[in-house]
């Protein structure tokens, strides 16, 4: 019996969609029941993750409490956070339950390591920047991050409000503007670090995006298929 | 405080993501937070619909129930169940809560009566069909149902499974010959009466294509934002 995965989700919904769509594309499956057990809260009221962390607006740990509990109650074995910036909040939100929690940082840059990049642009919102998320998830595998300069960094800003927004257009044209600076900076690839990013950024001939929630869908497949430690009742 | 809908799915996981995301594509929204709070229980081990209904499978309502109790618990407000062919079950399932439950044919029904549309082809699972599902939903509001003949249903059914495996080009080609067939015979527009047919088939100026998901996605909205019924805790 596969585990049953819990998303943390709703930051925004549509990255909870889109990590949903991708655990169920990578899925080998030919019927329904070949696919995994997915129980999403899409709990959209969640506090803004990028506010809170500049000390402008109300925490939402205890909303990503509740959900990570609401989850586990509902029988997840282990859970996910479809947002990059929400890692902020990780430890709070792992000490509230008993299940385990993939790290979305931490798994793309074993990814990286796996695929032997070095050095690597980060776009992201300004929280998941100065939080150092990925900076540091990265730094203990010896990859480097060049990140956007403060000025270029309100265009990422921007970008992401835009799609949040629905403005997929105005929104490519920021991210990929910035990233095209990154990629003349040295960056081998660009880490696609905020869920709503590859949803209009995607990999071409002249740029590798890696998309963390591709990496988290493979992950929480691998994971639910992996042997339950979880007690089957009768 | 809008209410929590929650989401019997899994049946198929693509059609629950396709759910959530016209949920989130038809919510007014600037922000995350502008969003409804959706719980998503993406089933997918519950038995298939069709073969359970012509009695040569498990029956699938006592998953369809756990799903629904899960919900329930987890603190939905209503639930709606995507996918058409397990209305079949609607009355069990309702009988084993508390909540609500949005029937999916009756509410396209309304909308069809809405628009003035007395004579409709039907695309559905062999399940939907022999049930009668939507003949009896659009029955109550006089409207005419046509069903493919035995022999060209096989091929809806051949496209509907082709869709759900992941070749979504076979499936549209079976659909559409059916969908043009009903058309010729006098149907008005077509209902894409399983959750996995409007993913490959969209209305043209040939043809209306009827979509119960994107009515049922309008229908969760209207109905998080009526005044909850729900004791609030404080």
């Amino acid at each position: 019996m596969p585990k049953v995965v819990g998303i943390i989700g709703g930051m925004g919904p549509l990255a909870t969609v889109d990590l949903m769509k991708k655990v169920v594309s990578y899925t080998p499956a030919t019927k329904d029941q070949d696919h995994i057990h997915v129980i999403a809260d899409s709990f959209s009221q969640i506090p803004d993750r990028t506010t809170a962390i500049l000390g402008k607006g109300i925490d939402p740990s205890p909303y990503m409490i509740q959900s990570a509990q609401r989850l586990e109650k509902a029988g997840a074995d282990f859970l996910v956070i479809a947002c990059n910036t929400a890692h902020f909040f990780f430890e709070a939100v792992k000490e509230s339950v008993r299940i385990p929690i993939l790290h979305m940082p931490v798994e793309t840059a074993k990814y990286l390591k796996e695929n032997h990049l070095k050095k690597i642009g980060l776009l992201a919102t300004d929280g998941t920047i100065n939080t150092k998320l990925y900076q540091h998830s990265c730094q203990n595998f010896d990859i480097e991050v060049l990140e956007p300069d403060k000025v270029i960094q309100k265009e990422v800003m921007e970008g992401i409000y835009a799609i949040k927004g629905g403005k997929a257009a105005k929104g490519f044209l920021s991210l990929s503007t910035v990233a095209n600076k990154l990629i003349e900076e040295g960056a081998e690839a660009i880490i696609a670090g905020c869920t709503e990013i590859p949803l209009v950024l995607k990999s071409s001939d002249e740029m590798i995006i890696i998309d963390p929630t591709e990496i988290l869908a493979k992950t929480i497949i691998k994971t639910a298929n992996e042997a339950s430690n979880r007690i089957q009742l009768v």
